[in-house]
């Protein structure tokens, strides 16, 4: 017979003679004339309830059907009395895979830090297994959003030779002995030094400047120091570019964006979301659905610097222009000030890199960044300078290779369109769609300093 | 005015009063009263027509509109006397963005090889325009498979510290400066070597004993200094990998993936698939409809040796049991055989993996690889060994570090369960629908030996 997924089961229109689920048992309970098997295939939260009646085939190894034993059911799906819809009373059971006695995930909760330990264990449980569903979907509707308005997925590359100044520390690459002395960069794999990439925009633009509307949706690194429960050396990273769009357009493109993302998880019916509201974050939905129904304010950094300058809010960081804005900025803006998703935007062009669009002014850049309740800064991009000469003004002013950037400045001698895209940390929005606040607990292996378990 | 991608004007239902759309000039041809302006935004293959008259807004730049010239149009839309169904007569023109006299991609026909220098400009010519596009396509359909299926897409870590026997040479990654001396790995930004991974494969397994069905799409690398049409340093994998799932699943999954995948292909109404019938492989729409429509020859490893004993075809390498099968071999089978696509399963245990599977004849394993016409192999796949017993002697076996291999020994031990999956080359995929025989062409920036160009 063939395998039901427990998903389906669960969500049958109707009654079924015949079934056969497989999966693990998450708990067993006996009683004397038949048995209680909560079994989990990983395709939804909730267990499917069997009940194994004494003497049927297969009953005889019911002993060793305890947590984490595999089992594969045949029976038949009936109503339930208990809390679910459907169970299952079988008419064969089958141990799959006993459980060796040292299994880690017994019944009783276990804390995230030790959960961490068992990468490869941790997905079985209720927590982890709603995360990497959710990641998953929220990876699905980045795609439809994208694809749905013509844009086009381009795998910018991983291994670059290029600095991307500014973007922080990078993660060498090589296939020379880093033990060997007089190691010799000619005899490298690519006869020069190389790293990975920290961000696949200028190479987005290339594309951008030819098909109109792409998007990144890949790997990024950096090789910072930095224990926080916000940053990981390893990470997923989207980055749309759009041709022939300015900073309003680019605003839009995000806020529809996000605004997509988040409709899309409010939608959810599987019951990782409400899973979330309860155990994870009682605030999200709550969070979610005003950044779904919340139209976002647009607000330049030098209103949104007088603005707190003239209110009475005690921050740490006194306000003045010139300064980068700090969390408690952000979610001073977002959470006390404006109660709405904000986007602030033409920040003073001295805190923004090279490659973001002079304003009439000369002094502000046409950056902007969304900033969202509870967290702060979801996503941050600009328009980008599109005039060869203010272009190449910078590269000089930054004191940069104008060398290794004359494919980019290309791009603005042949044919030069205004442009403008953004970046999102993908571990952020399903950090922000979940509530879950460490950025370890949605990537499947996460790498930090010092840890790169398997 | 809001622009209206050429795409969408290509194919409007009716005529349109108002029109704007913006692109680079392919061409432009001048005649007394008027000139054709040829304009590509990237989001089609074909260009669509604009006639400006002589004094509209923004003739009188007309002569800077040369081919590579970005424009901004506004006009009508008509029925066009030419080729195509539409034309605009513009009503004002705007030249965004000059060209410089040394744009390298003039109206003639340029080489590969020559494009190829050029990653950032070679997406507004015809061939890679249609490329691109449809490498997004394709991995749009490859999601679009697994999340249809109940599969959660899972990233697999980039950076890995595990070796991956036998998958071939591997780039180091680190922090440490390979010009010092003295260099200490526990000094390097995670404590221990660590390297770009070659496979999702192990952490896959872990993930689809959580989750049921799970599939990888990520980046993998191969430090092998091969200079070929069909090798690169960096590439995309797709792994899919399924618990509850044997041999005979997984090629039905292999075979429901690839047909699936290339009826999407033939779906194209785009032009893309027409231009590469034309340009690039007259065979290609013939080849691709026979694997949509033929049944999937299964044919075990034996029984293919034996048939090419008995067959007179002059082998360069002699047919024999326990050799590798060779691109003659593969091509034999598919192409002059069978006449259809062919997997090819159950091979000599010696010349496979170690995770494969010990079938009841001890000397095989439940390995397949799915050959196709033209190509030879495209995929391949196996059942894993599920046996802990049988796992373990195999890591001794092969003289593997057993410790490294302790989490993967861990899944056989609590709750162990038949599970197999599949890999494909995602550049081989996309050269395979589109006909275009050189990886190079397929990858936006492609790294090979001694080649890492932005």
């Amino acid at each position: 017979m063939e395998r039901t997924l427990v998903k389906e089961a669960l969500t049958a229109p109707y009654a079924l003679q015949e079934i056969r689920v497989m999966g693990w048992v998450r708990t067993r309970r006996d009683a004397k004339t038949f048995s209680f098997l909560e079994v989990n295939d990983g395709t939804s939260l909730e267990n499917i309830q069997v009940i194994v009646d004494a003497g049927i085939p297969g009953y005889e190894r019911i002993g060793a059907m305890g947590t984490g034993a595999s089992v594969d059911v045949e029976g038949e799906l009936l109503a339930s009395q208990g809390k679910q819809r459907w169970e299952i009373r079988a008419r064969s059971v089958r141990l799959v895979g006993r459980v060796a006695e040292d299994y880690p995930l017994q019944k009783k909760r276990h804390s995230p830090e030790f959960l961490r330990t068992l990468p490869h264990l941790r997905p079985r449980t209720n927590l982890y297994g709603a995360l990497f569903r959710t990641r998953s979907r929220v990876a699905a509707a980045v795609h439809r959003f994208f694809l749905e308005r013509n844009f086009v997925w381009v795998h910018t590359p991983i291994i670059t030779a290029s600095d991307c100044e500014g973007a922080g520390e990078m993660f060498r690459v090589t296939t020379l002995n880093p033990m060997a002395t007089n190691a010799d960069y000619s005899q490298d794999f690519f006869g020069k030094p190389t790293s990975l990439t920290v961000s696949g925009q200028l190479e987005g633009e290339a594309f951008a400047c030819a098909l109109s509307r792409i998007y990144t949706f890949g790997p990024t690194f950096r090789a910072e120091n930095s224990n926080t429960t916000r940053h990981a050396a390893e990470f997923w990273m989207i980055e749309p570019e759009v041709a022939f769009c300015d900073l309003a357009g680019d605003m839009q493109l995000a806020e529809d964006f996000l605004k997509y993302v988040v409709s899309d998880m409010l939608s959810d019916t599987s019951g990782d979301l409400d899973f979330f509201c309860r155990f994870v974050d009682p605030g999200l939905r709550e969070r979610l659905e005003s950044v779904r129904d919340r139209a976002f304010v647009r607000c330049s950094y030098t209103e949104a610097v007088e603005l707190m300058q003239h209110s009475n809010h005690p921050f740490e960081y006194k306000p003045h222009w010139g300064m980068d804005l700090q969390t408690e900025h952000e979610r001073f803006l977002t959470e006390t000030h404006f109660h709405a998703p904000v986007i602030v935007h033409d920040y003073p062009r001295e805190i923004k890199p090279f490659y973001m669009r002079t304003n009439e002014d000369g002094r502000t850049v046409t950056a902007m960044d969304v900033l969202v309740p509870g967290v702060g800064e979801l996503m941050g991009g600009s328009q980008r300078e599109e005039r060869e000469e203010v272009l190449v003004q910078n590269i000089r002013r930054f004191g940069m290779n104008a060398e290794g950037y004359a494919h980019y400045v290309d791009l603005r001698r042949f044919g030069s369109v205004p442009h403008a895209g953004f970046g999102v940390g993908f571990e952020r929005l399903v950090m922000f769609v979940t509530g879950v606040s460490n950025i370890r607990d949605v990537l499947p292996y996460p790498r930090t300093p010092g840890n790169c378990e398997s």
